[in-house]
């Protein structure tokens, strides 16, 4: 793990780093307390599709459980995100996703199902690295991520018995049953799981399905009314009242 | 309203009062901080089918509204229930609903239409006299409501614009329809509607099509796994959460 720059702000340190996971540099983020030592909870935050480590409602998230509960919090960019693609490739992303949603069931599996070996070999990493971190250590681990962040977020965690609670959202169970069916089924930790009754990328019945599929005993499904990206911000409320009562007690 | 006892409890006084609607003489338990003057918000609390309101959980719920947040509650005997049957007609209905919910689809519709009338004027009648005292006053008021609590709290809500926020659960729309559809619909106040995944008397699918019959645009369903009686108790936080963010503002 390389510490790239580190900059500060209302009692967060942010940390900017890389993490070489066989051919790849992963970039990520690290937030903690200003003067942190010892260990604490950890939360890993994973984007969704077409965004990046940066996206504003990680940084507020990551931000909030840091000032707030001492956490540590980190991202990093998923494959073909954030600083892993350049100008012209973001350029093709965004046009790509102007529209809507552009791939299709069928594309999308055989997305995840190239993606997925990579994504949780690389969020390993990252996680044995933060955790060798005198200040972050061996505390309790969850995992937030919605929409990509939950179909890649779900095979990493049933791959990591150090996570210990996760909330994922904005995802169903569909032709995609092949790339992270089984993933689902195996999971017993405490899962909050958000969904928006309006979603055009995810009909509500493939949520409740995905929902049903979740083999743990200890399971929130949220459901709002509204389309993918209009999760409303009372439920940050919910994710930090989930994160407390699994991860600080 | 004729107060019938009082006891004094931890910082809760609670009074035992009737109030008279038309012929029939409805027993009421009102809930407030010992020593309470002023106008404050005000929680009223249906209880579920063969229940009474003196149930343990509805008991529980006002006691803490009240210590920590110095509200009101109160519940009344819907119809046919509590102190409004006598010893026989108690030990009939214990017998009845021994093997689970013994009404068929079409039955309990039949009972909610000739129930929803009285049950819909003696919740008007309680909030009246229950308003009209100094210590409770005009404040806002939120209604809570599982199972029959929700079948016959959807149409006095929809029929009470003093109640500004709901919290359903236990409750579809299938045949019943036509007792509390068109009420359903037409509410537009923040709602919290709980549901059980494994819900034994309420299937999944009909549980979510009256959470989307609901007018309103603020509104969240939770739904956790097991059956229908079986709410995890930290629903409790998220109730609390709710009425503070929608009555306490």
């Amino acid at each position: 793990m390389k510490v790239i720059s580190e900059t500060e702000a209302a009692g967060v340190i942010e940390r900017r780093f890389d993490v070489q996971v066989s051919d790849q540099t992963v970039p990520g983020i690290l937030w903690a307390p200003v003067g942190a030592t010892g260990s604490r909870p950890l939360l890993l935050l994973g984007h969704g599709g077409s965004l990046h480590k940066r996206f504003e409602g990680l940084v507020r998230f990551a931000h909030r459980m840091v000032r707030n509960h001492g956490y540590a919090a980190v991202a990093i960019d998923a494959p073909g995100h954030g600083e892993r693609i350049d100008e012209a490739q973001h350029a093709r992303m965004r046009e790509q996703f102007k529209d809507g949603f552009p791939l299709s069931a069928e594309q999308l599996t055989q997305w995840l199902l190239a993606t997925i070996p990579g994504a949780v070999a690389e969020w390993k990493a990252t996680l044995d690295a933060v955790q060798a971190l005198d200040y972050v250590g061996q505390g309790k681990v969850g995992y937030f991520g919605l929409s990509m962040g939950a179909t890649l977020g779900i095979p990493f965690v049933a791959a990591e018995p150090r996570v210990t609670a996760a909330i994922f959202g904005l995802a169903g169970l569909g032709t995609d049953e092949r790339a992270f069916g089984a993933a689902a089924r195996s999971l017993t930790l405490p899962i909050l799981f958000i969904f928006q009754l309006h979603d055009e990328v995810v009909p509500a019945e493939l949520g409740l399905g995905l929902f049903r599929a979740f083999g743990s005993s200890t399971k929130t499904m949220h459901i709002n009314p509204g389309k993918h990206i209009a999760i409303p911000p009372f439920e940050v409320d919910e994710y930090e009242l989930f994160l407390v009562r699994h991860l600080s007690r």
